[in-house]
């Protein structure tokens, strides 16, 4: 087994991950990936079954070297969480214990409320077989689950551990839940919009498209509403200008 | 290469997902694993690398066998989505297509409206070394992008499916953010905290411990909101009946 180092006062800006008894290095790496995508660094692992350093965890961690370079190794869930001032278990079902649990989505509210202040968090997962014990939930002040489907609810530990981090990151994120690619120019202006149907009807008219005069109105909204809906940028006004005007150009020679 | 089936109407009460020419088999298990534990198991191949079956996808799908035997497999992204009405494609940058982007947790909102309407979605996976081309891209309706770390936004592609599954289950998801164990007791009501609070009060009255009468209200409020904090079941004030009067009981026999 590793150091057995004695945790250090963190940087509170984010939440620990503990596994304890971690049994496959694939998952230890890929935890550790999934931690890193989404803004987390501090691993602690209690107990790993095959030792550490562990050349598996490596090579499934895919660039995220940093996370298991700074990984520190405990040899109980007490060590691991001493120096924490809210620990968070996850767990499929609470076995004995009454505690509160949460959604994984409503903890990293609380999580982020917490690390406000200052305080010092860890959220602990269990070995791949058998989850936490309730030995070690005791350590926790709160249960974590994620609502899955019943029938199927079974998780891998990293894909567990992805998606607490993946909650903690979303609960701070500021992503605009719409936007348009960075490389798109401008959305076209309602004059822009209003020019652009004007010649489209133009050349329609002249096509004799548009001949039917009771037909004529309810055909001509229905194409703006098209056209409206398809969001146009400022530049695929000006290339629709030009669809136009070619697709029309042999009728004006006519 | 396997069956290329026409795509089925598929009953619209879930997003189908589609693998776009993926590399690794245990890529496409680890996703199936992931649909599943999500409540989705519509799931369908373009090109898979190494062929169909694959039986590095039944080893990872640790379960999820289901999903791999039901798997639909086409030769081009066009004949995949030929009878899907929205598709969506996850991207981590969009290269030259002007498409609405939106973060995944907005996009299961959306989806979850078409749904609703009886539509049928599709969400687009790219290879895991290049991801979507834009002659894939151009399919989509939307593209789809998971808010990560922008300095190691690298997502295996089973993480993805999982995190995209994961924001289309919780949208429809009602679990109360906060519980407590389904074992635990009912709560202690306050006439039951009133009690407790009177019987330790009364003993640390007769054991002394309250002897200072300037300090003896202070004490009292802080004991009680201590207490009362810790959301006390009814089963564990009466556990804390018994402790008082245990400790007590020298000072009663004095």
């Amino acid at each position: 087994m590793g150091r057995a180092s004695k945790g250090q006062a963190t940087a509170a800006t984010a939440p620990v991950i503990i596994m304890v008894r971690p049994q496959l290095g694939e998952n230890i790496g890929m935890a550790a990936r999934a931690m890193l995508n989404c803004g987390l660094s501090s691993l602690r692992l209690v107990s790993p079954r095959d030792g550490w350093p562990n050349e598996r965890a490596q090579r499934a961690a895919s660039g995220a070297d940093i996370v298991l370079e700074q990984a520190e190794i405990f040899e109980t869930v007490g060590e691991a969480v001493a120096d924490l001032e809210h620990v968070l278990a996850t767990t499929a079902r609470n076995r004995e214990l009454s505690q509160r649990i949460l959604t994984a989505r409503h903890a990293a509210t609380e999580m982020r409320g917490w690390i406000g202040q200052g305080r010092r968090i860890g959220v602990m997962f269990g070995p791949e077989r058998t989850g936490l014990e309730n030995d070690d939930m005791v350590h926790a002040d709160t249960a974590l689950s994620i609502p899955l489907n019943p029938q199927f609810s079974s998780l891998n530990v990293a894909q567990a551990v992805l998606l607490v981090a993946y909650e903690w990151s979303a609960s701070g994120d500021t992503t605009p839940v719409e936007r348009m690619a960075e490389h798109a120019t401008r959305p076209a202006t309602k004059e822009e919009l209003q020019n652009l149907f004007e010649h489209l009807e133009r050349a329609l008219d002249q096509s004799g498209f548009l001949r039917n005069k009771d037909m004529r109105p309810s055909m001509v909204l229905n194409l703006r509403a098209l056209l409206q809906r398809a969001q146009m940028t400022e530049q695929e006004a000006r290339t629709f200008h030009g669809v136009i005007k070619f697709l029309s150009k042999g009728k004006h020679e006519e």
